[in-house]
């Protein structure tokens, strides 16, 4: 492991030179963070051991753990690896992530997922079932071993909110019709939470003021928000190699997204494009309309609104190579492709 | 609420003529219990209210917070209500246990329990994953909620028991020639050791020394296995009217019970009786074939000696109602019929 010194001199470096990427600021935490992860459920039976193996076996993006670093790395003093308990908050988000996604994919009967085989479908729908579960009861335990209730009880009510925000879109699913405020209510639970869940955790952790608390939290939801509107635009305008899944997957299950909410909103009475939309046989000619309008724009544009609001709440944070790389996970967020 | 003078009152005149029966020392607790089980929820979207409302509106046998209850009553002052938290202990096992039957149910594709439609098959297997997953993270909430670290612990790695015992059913289904220990094994996880945590738990909030909670535990264990065979008998010679679900339903799903490892055993080798029990063609002549067999009393004996295990756990503790209740309690596990 790299020394103080070292890290110290590259946090220097980066203020300078923009030389430390977001990437080498957390590589050393991060790779501590999988260490954890590998170690999950490895004594257990033998489903449970193959099943989590091979869903911590394809790292993807970990902007939850590097949320959860980056945290750590803002409120302590820089200059070494971040103590254990912060790594083991980076594990248990992840955990938490990967329970969701395993149950997600059972829900959507999805067979593919970052271009690896789901649960469900590799396995059986059974299997996915109770690893999710399995998965879930591992991150409340690795909650409570940190030995903060409040971190305990931030878990459990997030786990929470992702069931709330995945009813409703069951609920809502079909129902063209609906307006932004549902479909903002459905990704605060359903995304925005549990990112908060990392910042929150995170801070609650290094014991943080009540206002860095309420304020790592906003950044966060606001994120979050910015997040899940781009990661629906792109399953319009992805396609399979780079999002990992089939583009119009969305519109294939009847979940109504943001850019189609503002793209049904503007077609006069009676036009024909609305049945294109909404039927379920021509998913897409459906994308290439959603595609070719100002809908998608004007989704970014939310996106973009949600990331100034989310940078906002880190002016109160002094500069930091931490604090910079939060604000440029925000930019990254809305400039992505996959 | 009655006072704790009447009910010192009746404690004493059971130890004399025992005139109070288990029903009456918890009754009252029992009722604090379902109320906080009505609050679950109820302010959450519609789809939980309703899922939760029909799940907690038939009481059941309720054995899972009378363990809590009466453990809360062998270790504290009698002579009146218990704690709060150990109503809220009592609320959090109940709900664990309803969030493992409706995901339980999801996998059996069961239509019925208890002779109520089930959430998956009333609602959606989809509704009924989320709803689980609602449940258990209710409980882990109520749990940290309690602010006992251990309790915790204990809940988190309970509910991985739990999938453990799950994916072991699943992974050794129709597996005909499994012995006597995988059974014991697949049981303890199952079931045995949700019951070890109602009192586990209850003794570590009445901060009960570490021997009685080693006791209680044990208690609990012995008291699981011994209900669970007996549910694996009843399910060969119940009717539906009495156990709420068609009789043979582990036979027609592959479960290797008890009292088939016995019969197995017993034939000669190329035995076609054997195709008759392992086949899925002809449940009814399996289940007269394992009806009229000496397997089911072996599994009953089986069932009784865990039952006196159970009850010689108790001996540490001096003479109350709650302790002969609890002696009662694991007698009944044995001599119930539904």
């Amino acid at each position: 492991m790299r020394d103080a010194v070292s890290r110290a001199r590259d946090c220097e470096r980066k203020e300078v030179v923009g030389l430390v990427t977001r990437e080498s600021l957390v590589a050393e935490d991060l790779q501590r963070v999988r260490q954890v992860l590998q170690d999950v459920g490895k004594e257990d039976n033998e489903l449970l051991v193959e099943t989590i193996r091979h869903l911590f076996s394809r790292a993807g993006k970990e902007i939850r753990p590097t949320l959860v670093l980056l945290v750590g790395q803002l409120l302590t003093d820089v200059g070494g690896p971040l103590d254990d308990h912060l790594i083991d908050w980076g594990a248990t988000v992840q955990i938490v992530h990967t329970a969701s996604l395993v149950h997600d994919d059972t829900l959507d009967h999805a067979a593919t997922r970052r271009g690896a085989v789901t649960v469900n479908a590799g396995w059986s729908g059974n299997v996915a079932i109770l690893v999710g579960d399995y998965l879930f009861a591992q991150s409340a335990f690795m909650a409570a071993s940190l030995g903060e209730l409040r971190a305990m009880r931030l878990l459990a009510e997030t786990i929470k909110d992702l069931c709330r925000g995945e009813l409703l879109q069951l609920s809502s699913s079909f129902a063209w019709d609906q307006d932004e405020t549902l479909y903002y209510r459905k990704i605060r639970n359903k995304t925005a939470s549990l990112l908060a869940l990392c910042t929150e955790g995170a801070a609650v952790l290094c014991h943080a003021s009540p206002e860095q608390v309420a304020a790592l939290r906003a950044y966060a939801v606001a994120l979050g928000m910015a997040f899940q509107i781009v990661d629906d635009v792109l399953d319009i305008t992805g396609d399979e190699r780079t999002i990992g899944k089939p583009a119009g997957s969305d519109l294939r299950q009847g979940t109504v997204t943001l850019p189609v909410i503002f793209y049904l909103r503007d077609l006069p009475p009676g036009d024909p494009r609305r049945a294109v939309i909404t039927g379920e046989e021509r998913v897409d000619d459906a994308l290439a309309l959603l595609g070719a309008s100002p809908a998608l724009d004007e989704a970014r544009g939310r996106a973009r609104a949600f990331v100034a609001e989310a940078k906002s709440y880190l002016s109160g944070f002094p500069a930091s190579p931490a604090r910079q790389a939060l604000l440029e996970l925000a930019d990254d967020a809305v400039a992505r492709t996959y």
